[in-house]
Formats: structure tokens, C-alpha cells, sequence
């Protein structure tokens, strides 16, 4: 499935359930920001060596994968509210992105841009 | 663009700027739980009604497709980190939360399932 | 107890229990946020009337009065960590908003300051 | 001051500038997760190393300073709304923590206490 059917699911979803009252684009902004803190509950205390390291444990990935699955669908829910076209959306970034952060300013150091 | 063929495009953008290294798992969360809190702030103030009704304020539509674009950007960092399968991670779990959330108890009503 | 009372039972808790290693402050912010989570988790479904209603309910307002708690405990251990005095912090900060947000300008509308 | 004397004077703030019509509980928790996320963007690219030597950084720890005030601002103004007293909920769960985490099962190990 591409993003575009993704939507579709998901919004038949939620109107099967008659949860579309629920689903504000502000609402559904904190749903996302809630499930966001699912992935960081699971990184707070490790090591940034033992988050990739999380890559060999069976079980910690099966929850990684379901809470990146939540983040996707309630940021695919949003997008679908406010009529945003997702994939569209990421290509004009990163575009943006290569004008802010050119190879050569940008190599091996993070400084956001309106800081260099 | 797929979202594989995003993921690999970003990726590159990381490679060629040597910020791998900064691209942990971990950090990654973080960076993802930052960029949906923007959203949070576009948001934070305004009525479910009125966050209904931006998607005729052209300005705000450009902020929130943007800040949708970033948290897309992370998510999919993340999930290549960790050589997640984005799609297929998001399907299994609308697989789960059919069985959560069957039509018949969850009609009109989000309380979560096992509160319910 | 005062603020600097508070934050030296929770320095003594981390410490007997050896928990120094994990709370740096890029930890500390993590758990910080991944709290307040907690808290949109309980709201992102209501009306805003019924957030202020949730005062009436004695269960919510438990759950929302531990959440309250923890995301100060973090905030604590965080300030205590960078040795930053919370409410010397915030004393200066209010000032800095009166400034930012006069009364003529502000009656009424929650504009931030660079966006009025 | 003491916390309930500072929640006194942020309600003042908002009442001045009829702002309590912004501030539900449910608003409040978008604002206060907003504020923790802008605390995640200034660790989120740095090592834990890092984060603890900020300490040295002045202008850094200005930052850091100005935004724990801003998520102990919301915090205390959240608890105001729903008339929950702060400092008896920390104390209180430090209580219930000192039972989920008692030092012997606790020490060195961070996990939480439904995992063990």
C-alpha cells in the first residue's frame, strides 16, 4: 500500500467507528505527540549505543514497531484532515533541507542552521 | 516516491553530511518527539473548531505541512536505524486495533481498550 | 516543603539507588517529556469543557494529579542536575513575559510576542 | 516565594490579560508539552556527556533556564485549573515510588518496576 491508501484505511476506520468527531486536527496533534513519548520511554534510559544495539532484541523491536506504527497513523490521520498531501510534503523539505544544510557547511556537525 | 525510496533519499542526505553519527536511535526519538510538538504549538491555543478551519488559512496549511514533512523525516530515520518496515508495521497494526476496537463496542466512543 | 527541600529527597532517592548514571540531563529531558505525554494521553479525547470538568472526577483528577507529580520530579532532577535554581528561574521569566506581553497588546489574545 | 505563591501570581498574569479563556486543562498540557519539547531540541544532538558539561555553557544554560521556567509556568497553571495542590502530589508519589522502587530491587537498574 502506498501512503495515499494508507489514508484511506485509516479514515475508513475511524468512520466505521463514528470517530471522525474525535479527530480534530487538534486532537489528533496530541494523540501524535502522545505516541511520539511511547518511543521515548523506551530509549530514556539506554545509552545511544544501546538504542542501536535495541536492533537484536526481538522483543524491544516489536514495540518500537508498533509505536512507530501509531506515530505514522495518527501524523497520516492528521495529514488527511487538513487535506495534505504527505508524500508531496517530505520531497519540498527536503529540498528546503538541502538549501539550509549544504554539504560543505554542514558536514559532521548538526548546528541548526539559524545557529551556524 | 514510495516510502522505502524516501527512507533511502534521506539516508543519502544523512551520508553525504556525515551526520550518522549523530542519527542514533535515541537521538532520533528525541528529535521526532521535537518536531510533533511543534505541531503542538500551531495547535495549543486554538478551539477544535477553529483547528478544523485552518485548512482554509493558506499560511498556517504551509507551517503544518511542513512540520508534518519533519516528523515524516524522523519517523522514517528512525525506522531505518532500526531496519523497521514502515508500511508493514502500520498494517499489522491496524490488523491489531480492528481486534481492539471492534465496530460494535467502539462506535462513537474512544475510550481506550482496556479501559473500556 | 519548598522547592530545594524537594529536590534534595529526590537527589537522595537517585542516589541510594544508584540511579546517577542514568540521569543525565538528555536522559532527564526524555522522561521529562515522555510525562507530559502522560498527560495528553488523558486529555486528547476530550472537549476542552470536559477537561475542566475532569476536576469533578475523582479518578481522572488522581491520575492526573501523579502525572503532575512525576513531570515535576523530573523537572526537578533535571534543574538539579545543571544546578539551575527553579524559582529563581521563574521568577525572571514572568518578568521577561511581562515585558514580552503587555496588557494593552495582550488583553484577549494569546498571540506569541514575534508572530503580534 | 513558595509554589502556591507563584501559581497566585501566573493566575494574576492571565487574568489581566483575560487569558483563562485559553487556559483549559486540555490546552494547558498541549502548551506544557510544547515547552518539555523545546528542552528535547537542545539535548537531542548531544551525547550524555555533553549534556552534563552544559553546565559550562552559559549561554546554553540561559536557554535551558528559560525553558524549565516555561514548563513550570504551565505545569503550575494546570494544577491551578484543576485545583491540585503540587507539592502534597510530589510528595505523595514520592511515597508510592519509594514502595514500586524499594532500594534493594532498584539499585543500579533502572527498569521499571512492572518490567521486573
Amino acid at each position: 500500500m502506498n501512503i495515499p491508501e494508507i489514508q484511506k484505511k485509516l479514515a475508513n476506520f475511524a468512520q466505521e467507528r463514528n470517530w471522525e468527531q474525535f479527530h480534530s486536527p487538534k486532537n489528533l496533534t496530541m494523540a501524535l505527540a502522545a505516541e511520539t513519548a511511547e518511543l521515548l520511554e523506551i530509549f530514556q534510559w539506554l545509552t545511544e549505543e544501546e538504542s542501536k544495539n535495541l536492533i537484536n532484541n526481538e522483543n524491544e523491536i516489536a514495540s518500537v514497531k508498533e509505536e512507530i506504527a501509531d506515530v505514522f497513523i495518527y501524523l497520516a490521520r492528521l495529514a488527511t484532515t487538513l487535506d495534505i498531501d504527505i508524500e508531496r510534503a517530505v520531497i519540498e523539505k527536503i529540498a528546503v533541507n538541502e538549501k539550509k544544510y549544504p554539504v560543505e557547511l554542514s558536514k559532521g556537525n548538526a548546528t541548526k542552521y539559524d545557529k551556524r
